[in-house]
């Protein structure tokens, strides 16, 4: 492996995490010990809020200067031809109601790969996505001013996990009135802007907004916090994850699991005394 | 623990298995040595089908028998004076897009209280909940007729799981068009009947009919191996849960673990690296 960004490759290593199982665990230890440290920009927000359009539009900003982005989910059309740009969707995405572990592994493979910003995008509907705050050193939040949308963003917990909000559509009546209220808010009202994505109004005011942020937030102790939480919540559901492929390996080749899921299956055996047999101390070590 | 039924101590056990974590077990296997084997029915459909009014009715009628019913998710309203019925909600249904384990665990509990029906509702939206084909021997399938309905009931994968159909709110427009598409379906139709829930009409006929399912459902090859098929699943969950239980236990009160994970925590090891010193081979016996 290099260190020189290489999309080829880095598809190649994508492919790999996602279907090597268990062995995946040592490209993504290299690939860990690779990053470069590119800060992750994290967008959440209503379905219909303009966060793909506003996305497109931060990337070619951030095309101008030069820098390479990659990004998972984000629409490809004008970017497709741009060997600058990476994409990568994630299909398990969103299943089990968070960002899914794939969503790390990939950042990290982006920050390896020496990507200048990476972007992650969200649907926040209903319960919002925590887990993009603890992967996201900047959340920015899309909204629309439309009836019943700030009533939407309150429910969805929209407004306390964002550290920058855009109004976007602020063509549409009412824009000034949610910015008024996203300022009033209580406890450090965070930068509100107003864009029209469709047109890029406002997207350079947004983009120096996110930049200076993305830099403080490396000093910043909550979100800092933030991070360190997120990574041990990540680092017990992989130690959780790592433990189930072992011991599923372990039932499909060990002969008395074979016969003790078989006597389950019958009904013939009381399926809580039989878990006793496997794994509640039952002397049996975990497979290696 | 007595073999005659006693609401107030179903109760007591229902809290204990769903607070005690690792001792639930123990209430469990017990309970389960106990059961009688009491027919389960599963009730499913779209939302606003009524499938709450058919299963008040059906309690009715069963309560007219003497039988004594218990369920999830019942509407209580009129069975709440009656010792016979016993209805428990359990919160966390449906989260992970399944019958939960909680409600396999009530299926267990509710037969070793000597239930002679027990019913479990679950919402066909979307994807359908295919774990209710494991715990129940007869699965009804709730609909009613309007336009656009049948596209619902086939796009969620209704028409599969149904042993028996029910087109509810049969004085509605196109009930009997919606019968016969049901009963033009391939490969052994299932019976279907009209009823109007409301009114109680149509419920002697279907009752009759989801009686004589249940008794022929014990000897049903297919229904017996879905059955089975579950059983199994239900097992590996159990098994992975119990690991789960354990090793975050041992993370908890174990000090190099606790270290291994302040220093994740701290982004001052690789987490992929980390991972095996605590799961992947690192020698660590399971904790008992």
């Amino acid at each position: 492996m290099t260190d020189t960004m290489d999309t080829r490759e880095l598809g190649k290593v994508l492919s790999r995490i996602e279907n090597e199982g268990p062995k995946a665990l040592q490209h993504l230890k290299e690939l860990h010990d690779r990053r470069k440290g590119a800060p992750v920009l994290g967008i959440t927000g209503p379905p219909g809020a303009g966060k793909s359009t506003l996305v497109d539009q931060l990337i070619r900003l951030w095309r101008t200067e030069g820098k390479k982005v990659a990004g998972d989910r984000i629409r490809m059309q004008r970017h497709a031809a741009d060997d600058g740009v990476f994409i990568r969707s994630v299909g398990s995405r969103g299943v089990h109601g968070g960002l899914s572990k794939a969503v790390h592994d990939l950042v990290v493979c982006f920050d390896a790969f020496g990507f200048d910003r990476i972007v992650i995008e969200t649907v926040g509907v209903g319960q919002v996505d925590v887990d993009i705050t603890g992967i996201a050193q900047t959340v920015l939040v899309v909204l629309v001013p439309e009836a019943g949308d700030d009533i939407q963003m309150l429910k969805a917990g929209l407004t306390e996990i964002g550290d920058i909000f855009v109004v976007n559509k602020a063509d549409r009546p009412g824009a000034d009135e949610m910015k008024a209220r996203l300022l009033a808010m209580p406890d450090n009202p965070p930068p509100v802007f107003l864009t029209k994505g469709q047109q890029g109004e406002g997207m350079a005011e947004l983009l120096s907004a996110l930049e200076t942020d993305l830099t403080r937030a490396k000093k910043d102790k909550a979100r800092l916090e933030r991070l360190a939480r997120f990574r041990e919540k990540r680092f017990m559901e992989l130690c959780l994850e790592v433990l189930q492929q072992q011991w599923k390996a372990h039932w499909a080749k060990d002969p008395q699991s074979k016969k003790l899921i078989q006597l389950v299956r019958d009904g013939k055996i009381n399926p809580y005394e039989a878990v006793k047999k496997t794994v509640a101390g039952g002397g049996v070590e975990p497979p290696t």
